[in-house]
């Protein structure tokens, strides 16, 4: 475990030691990485910082408003609603690839422009330890947003968090004081709702994927998971009234790790698992089916695509 | 419940006259519904009747070798190898309508041929009272293989267990003590594993659905359930060794129900899903995620499609 006394303030000088004078500028996804990384480097430089959150219409239910309070310290924090353009620019698009391909190239052209706009000079990102070794494996490709230093001509990239684990950045967050919101927040992949619904992403999946992710998380939530979600993972028949219908399958994930490196599928018990498949099928129309995926890690992944 | 002594002679009685001297056929699933059909018309006119089983490829694991083997005391028994031009048929049709009927013209072919060279004049089904109330309904369409009548030009259609439910055409089966492989077998839809792999027909979808079928059916078989199943509904991303693949997700059904009509997903234990989990993911490299259906019909249909 690390050592908080000693981290935080290391951590600081060591932001401000690449940082200097010039302004930098942070990815806030709403995970707990960038909001730690975030934290951290605004207590280093203070309004130096520039935290972008950029709303792809793919994130999860409340998560814009909860990093407004959340981080409403912050005098340079900027929302930025691109909801439309993301799913604009992910219509038809149905391989897993090509759409984070779509979204890291969405995601930089408006990165872009707010880092232009704030003349920010240094890239901070909530980097940690496991994002390192499986991008080395090849396990992820853009799970966490990358690509952007190429793409923008940055003097540094700063990483404050890349040695920690996940429970080591929990620590510091709670030792920073951070909401718990965000401190005991479970993951959220980059391309957020877009890799919880299978193929195209359209309004309607991520609509019903937001939904159940909200739902898994209310409902798992006394189960402690490391990570707990919903995903639409295609198509089946169901029935309503006398007639038959098509609906979607949605796929409820929830899992125990340590590093989200490998992971063991959760026992839940019966009761919650038929309160989730009511409330699910309860809320949402459009969805005739709930199963229960009870595969580890490996050899599923945690995430679907 | 029926009264099997009362319904087995008055049923072969009115099979006799309905078909007089003529010729009958009968096509064989392998479900208990025809065989039960098929063993009534069999006492009921002997070597007047052919039963046609087509193997279309998109059977149980043994299914061939099981019929072969339960209805060899039928001289009438005509096992047609149709794999081929059923799959063949099948390639590139994705829309489960579609699929149902490319399925049931293939049939039709198969058979019509068959009905002619036995020079059939009488269709025998193994109909069975909820099919009926589906049918009107529009919830099932093809569930069992229909169009027969159409398109072959008979004399009449006779129908031995139009009136019973499906635990009452299990005793029959019993009282004519047919194998206890038919008798305690599960139902099975009548275009195969066909629905049970969500979109196109493959063989190396087909193939995974068999064998998790198999898996399933053995590791469930202590906890009785009314029908359980394995089907292969679409691909996420799974992990070998350090390298991130794209594998099948098959879904494990297991429900309660005394007639198909509504049904109660099964409550197995962690273990048993755990051990089919494992046996699936384990003999099919090409599988990386398992999750069991969680549903009631409603919402849900029992199989896929």
């Amino acid at each position: 475990m690390v050592d908080t006394e000693a981290f935080i303030p290391e951590a600081k000088a060591e932001i401000r030691e690449a940082v200097g004078d010039e302004e930098a500028i942070i990815a806030l996804s709403g995970g707990v990485d960038s909001s730690v990384a975030a934290a951290l480097t605004h207590e280093a430089i203070g309004d130096h910082l520039t935290a972008v959150y950029v709303d792809t219409g793919l994130m999860r239910k409340g998560e814009t408003e909860s990093i407004r309070e959340t981080f409403s310290f912050m005098d340079g924090l900027r929302v930025v609603d691109a909801r439309d353009r993301f799913l604009d620019a992910l219509a038809g698009v149905t391989d897993p690839e090509e759409k984070r391909h779509v979204i890291g190239e969405q995601f930089i052209r408006e990165f872009e422009r707010e880092a232009r706009e704030a003349n920010a000079r240094y890239l901070v990102q909530g980097t940690i330890y496991p994002d390192r070794i499986e991008s080395e494996g090849n396990i992820k490709s853009h799970h966490n947003v990358g690509g952007l230093p190429d793409a923008v001509d940055f003097d540094g990239i700063v990483e404050p968090v890349r040695d920690l684990y996940k429970d080591e950045v929990r620590e510091v967050a709670r030792a920073l004081d951070l909401q718990s919101v965000v401190s005991e927040r479970m993951p959220f992949p980059g391309p957020g709702l877009a890799v919880r619904v299978v193929g195209e992403v359209t309004r309607e999946k991520v609509a019903v994927a937001r939904e159940a992710c909200h739902v898994v998380e209310e409902e798992t939530a006394d189960h402690d998971p490391w990570q707990a979600f919903a995903a639409v993972i295609g198509k089946a028949t169901g029935v309503k009234g006398d007639n038959r219908v098509h609906g979607w399958v949605v796929s409820v994930r929830s899992v125990e790790s340590r590093d989200g490196m490998t992971a063991r599928a959760q026992q839940l018990d019966w009761e919650t698992l038929q309160r989730i498949q009511s409330r699910i099928t309860g809320t949402l129309d459009n969805v005739s089916r709930v199963v229960y995926d009870v595969t580890h890690k490996p050899p599923a992944t945690i995430e679907y695509e």
